[in-house]
């Protein structure tokens, strides 16, 4: 298939996002082309502006505009008590959802222990949390790495690494997602949804 | 989800796209944040390339930057007298694939008849199809419209338009797609496969 060169330029573009193969970076690139002009070029000024404008947060290193903290550790309804932390900036946004009831603090990791990877502690931001705790006022640090290999060993490390400076460390719980069913979830998750039961108390 | 100003403008634009929902504009403007910036300033520069420099064939309705004719039309090495109408700009391209085998023109009708929607004869280019068979030169135009109601009732009014005009009118084979099984496919295609069946000559 031989596409004018604009067009085929816009395919290899598209392509390089995640998830996105031949043939949907072509749908993308096509319906470009019959949006209105002002879609389009509202796209490609996002993409520049999101680009150049948005850096980590000096404090929890979530993504932001602002020229120093975050808004998220700017928020004042927010209890500086509670850290969570986070492999990636973007798992921030997921956690400060309303819906997720967490009104604490954030700290972004930069990524999980990977000795295979050669990524070690001094690699991620795990210093600028234990300075954090230093400080005090910090009664509790949630650990919600991903529940895989490297996500676990990292959240170890750092309970490891945390606790002798007297808080309270604890990880997100392992179980059922909410919709799910018995039948589609792995053993795993239902051995460790066994082993995370809890009383039911009258309520 | 509260997300940075310049963030939020992004994931609304990439949820213009095709088939992208929330989760997946957000998966795209993520990555966008974690690519270099050479590659998103690539594909900001695409879009709106893309989208100013490419305009129709004058001939055939085909995308394309040059001046005049596209490319397509302006290759000598494809025959003139077989034409393949097309009801999208985006079709040429799939069909002009060098496996499809066909080396011949292209008509772009720019949609297709639709009652419902008030898409007349008069709202696609259907009278320049006619005018390009009326210089002769042709002797046969492919319709190769969608295999669904409104792409086989625009390719019997374009038949019954054309025949008169002493060209030969074929309609693309309705059939079994190569690798699909018959367990897959719908009766209705099982129908068409089996009715357009051909003998097996030796060979």
């Amino acid at each position: 298939m031989t596409l004018p060169k604009p067009l085929d330029e816009l395919v290899r573009s598209f392509a390089r996002l995640p998830g996105v193969g031949a043939k949907s970076a072509q749908r993308f690139a096509f319906s470009v082309l019959a949006m209105d002009e002002s879609e389009v070029f509202a796209l490609s000024d996002a993409l520049k502006c999101a680009k150049t404008q948005l850096h980590p947060c000096p404090v929890c290193g979530a993504y932001t505009s602002n020229d120093g903290e975050c808004d998220i550790c700017l928020d004042t309804s927010r209890s500086d008590n509670v850290i969570c932390v986070v492999e990636n900036a973007r798992d921030v946004f997921y956690m400060s959802d309303n819906r997720s009831g967490f009104d604490g603090r954030f700290h972004v990791l930069g990524g999980v222990l990977s000795p295979v990877d050669g990524i070690t502690p001094d690699d991620l931001n795990i210093a600028s949390l234990a300075d954090r705790v230093k400080k005090g006022g910090v009664d509790e640090v949630i650990l919600a790495t991903e529940p895989d290999v490297e996500g676990e060993a990292t959240a170890n490390y750092i309970a490891r690494l945390l606790r002798p400076l007297g808080v309270r460390v604890t990880r997100i719980a392992y179980g059922m997602p909410i919709g799910s069913n018995l039948e589609y979830v792995d053993a795993m998750t239902l051995s460790l949804a066994l082993e995370g039961r809890r009383e039911i108390k009258d309520s």
